[in-house]
């Protein structure tokens, strides 16, 4: 039997908690998610790291139509002259912008930007779409990449100068319809990432500082991965009117007035992959919630070359009963490699769920279920096949989900000092859930000297401290601060 | 009643074959298909525009899928060394390239391409990726967009310097394999463009001259629009060894010798949006062929106010039975504007079938159907509401197909001599089957004198004329010639 080790075959070679960064790395390119590009800062995507952002979009655009919105696509260049409408949003974009200066060779008269976001361009044209209220509310989704050339130490999926995303874009009559655009979209992808990569999110405000720049305020969802830092998971902005008056979207009212459009934008990128691994994967490699695998059930015929035929042909037969009722499953019949070597493969690549089946197994009436989050093993009639791949499945899901939360709340503290602050962030992380005055002095001399800033002000909020974590002042609010992807 | 038309509702002011060109424009913007961009050449598309993207993207990645491919990324940043890698490839495209020079502030030490096509890009790194033969075929498609400066002018989705496609790129073990892929290809475009977009396909070779940089031979699928003028819906190349060799994709075969592999790549832009408005519309505006019509049966409700209630709940009865058995169905619902303000802005926008329902309608136990593509009524009894719209769907998907076969073979013309050649492509244009020599001199003076070119040498190589139509030596081969876009 031939099987020497393909490359993303070998194992991972370090454990999650000796050395978190390379674990993510190896995990990354074992599991054949993606790989580096030539250009320092973007990666490529390999097919199965594709499908699960495949997964992911679906889900989403199903949600985003759902809703009442629609998709379009808008240019990767936007000119100088134009991102630098709207001051604040400039400035906070334009260290990181990537720059065409040339056509073949013919310089450009002006330099053109590669879309870092693209609410400049998108509301210079909504601008001529949009005359009446009629026209309103206009709820547009763009799925695309933004480009934002990344100075600091780049890693696949969490921090790229390039990655996949959507941008949603939208223009309302009033502001409270644009506020409850923010919050319904904030609902979408609270549930996309709770009920389906099965990550727990904190949910609330940005702090003045730390908003979307030229946003009233920001949204957010904030993730603990499992080295005890966070991660921004998807933020959803209300922009009010600081671009429509810049850009001019106005509308004539019922009340034959014009006025100026009320606007909000969202997105969520591959970061979330970068989540689902931080979260749930193992020493073995990655583990894949159910709900978003690409593959959900492996099967694997177990056998000597006598009963090759048998064996193979039950795994089909496995395999077509669970597509028939929608369970997305893949038969490893590849001959070149052993059944050990197929395990860890498809442990490697996160495959919730395995059937292992052998002839002993089809004289028995019997197969094999392994867990992959859990690496459970249990042996099952082979009648109640479907119903019991199901149940699984939904264990998977909600034991991962359960686990992800056990992390997140050992990794939240509640210091009642600043030297406790202090200690709690520098030894293991986390979440660190503190009163703040609301001076942003306070935010940024805690940034300096522990690295944390405030990751999401909940919008619960319960049981605010009496004073400041930093100056000793009353507190107004009570913000989870935290060190940060 | 308020209805002051917006813009886009504005009818086509042109006649088709009065002025092709400007109402083509028209169609395009009026029908609220796209938009132009801030900079010269760019497009945007709009929400309905880019929901015939969405059906064509669909069925090509449902049959990409099905025969083993897998969808990737790559990023759209390529250094230029990588580009100039194989050398008449970069030749081909470098006087359109977008460069990027500078991120931030900061001068970049290589220059970085758009990518006008990622052959490049996407087989450095597949040389890491393959290295036995248990890797092979490696069959990837990326959904994203290219960029070429266009300096000629540019006409939304027929030319344009940014314009979404897909790029599909193979490796093969054998010559054969690739052939074989490169057919397969064309076979799913022939079926997209015939069986979907109701386009009849000439398909073929092209020739030396107009293949693909870097192929060894290219295929081609050339529709013909109703000015006369030719279009490239589609290509797919033999690749052979060309990029292979210069970047080392190699294989140890079951021989245990190293090889290196056969390639394909293969592309339909959203081009083919520009040639289903070219074929199929009219002086009244788009029209959609109902197997990728984003709606397929718009339901407009006729009524005075003190019928509204009830003329709109059968309205939506009628939506949600078609809806039930999967006919993408539109009821417009709007009391701002009037019944034929609707009509002629559905008609505008290219919908496949209208069902009017009005209160006499429901009296009578009936429904109106309105054919987009010859305007025919049809009473017909409310009971056979689906059975009915399935037939009328088909009837218009078929004479749409009739229809412009009859283009085709109107446009399509057998010259015996140069001159009546030269009087066929002078006068109303088309394609001219003809003999050639197989010299690219003759091919070229042709071009210079006449501006047609070789679109196509057809597979069908039947009744090749004696000489060639320009030089009178023996053809060698029988071509499709014709001015195209």
């Amino acid at each position: 039997m031939v099987s020497p080790p393909s490359k993303e075959a070998v194992g991972i070679t370090i454990k999650k908690n000796e050395d978190f960064s390379e674990w993510y790395t190896q995990v990354v390119m074992k599991a054949g998610l993606a790989d580096y590009a030539p250009v320092k800062g973007f990666i490529v995507l390999r097919p199965y790291g594709y499908s699960i952002w495949e997964s992911i979009r679906d889900i989403l655009d199903k949600r985003f139509k759902e809703t009442g919105h629609q998709n379009g696509f808008l240019p990767v260049l936007i000119p100088e002259g134009l991102l630098s409408k709207e001051a604040d949003h400039f400035a906070g974009f334009t260290p990181e912008v990537f720059w065409v200066t040339k056509a073949g060779n013919t310089d450009l008269g002006e330099k053109l930007a590669l879309r870092p976001t693209s609410e400049t361009l998108a509301y210079s044209i909504f601008a001529k779409w949009i005359t009446s209220y009629r026209d309103l509310p206009l709820k547009i989704n763009f799925w695309n990449t933004a480009l934002r050339a990344e100075i600091k130490a780049t890693k696949p999926f969490v921090r790229t100068s390039e990655f996949l995303w959507q941008e949603g874009h939208t223009v309302h009559a009033t502001e409270d319809e644009a506020e409850r655009e923010v919050m319904s979209i904030l609902g979408i992808y609270r549930e996309l990432i709770e009920d389906y990569l099965a990550v727990p999110a904190v949910v609330g405000l940005k702090s003045d500082k730390e908003k979307f720049v030229g946003a009233k305020y920001t949204t957010t969802l904030e993730g603990m991965m499992a080295d005890g830092k966070a991660l921004q998971m998807g933020t959803s902005h209300h922009l009010a009117q600081n671009f429509s008056k810049p850009f001019e979207i106005k509308y004539l009212g019922r009340d034959t007035k014009e006025h100026f459009g009320w606007q909000t934008s969202w997105g969520v990128s591959w970061r979330l992959i970068g989540a689902i691994i931080m979260v749930h994967g193992d020493d073995k490699g990655l583990i894949l919630p159910p709900k978003i695998a690409p593959i959900q059930v492996i099967v694997v015929p177990i056998h000597k070359d006598k009963d090759a035929l048998v064996v193979k042909e039950t795994a089909y037969e496995i395999a077509r009963e669970l597509k028939n009722v929608g369970i997305r499953t893949h038969v490893d019949d590849r001959d070149e490699y052993t059944s050990g070597w197929k395990f860890n493969e498809w442990e490697l690549k996160g495959v919730p769920l395995r059937v292992n089946i052998g002839a002993r197994d089809i004289e028995k009436g019997q197969i094999e279920f392994v867990r992959r989050d859990s690496r459970d093993k249990v042996q099952w009639p082979r009648s109640g096949l479907v119903e019991k791949t199901n149940e699984l499945l939904r264990e998977v899901q909600k034991a991962l989900f359960a686990r992800a939360k056990l992390l997140l709340d050992s990794y939240t503290s509640a210091p009642t000092s600043y030297l406790e602050f202090q200690s709690f962030i520098g030894d293991k992380g986390g979440f660190a859930r503190a009163g703040w005055c609301g001076e942003p002095k306070c935010e940024l001399a805690i940034k300096e000297e522990t690295g944390a800033d405030i990751r999401v002000i909940t919008f619960e909020q319960n049981d605010i401290p009496d004073k400041c974590i930093y100056c000793g002042e009353a507190a107004k609010k009570v913000a989870m601060f935290g060190r940060a992807y």
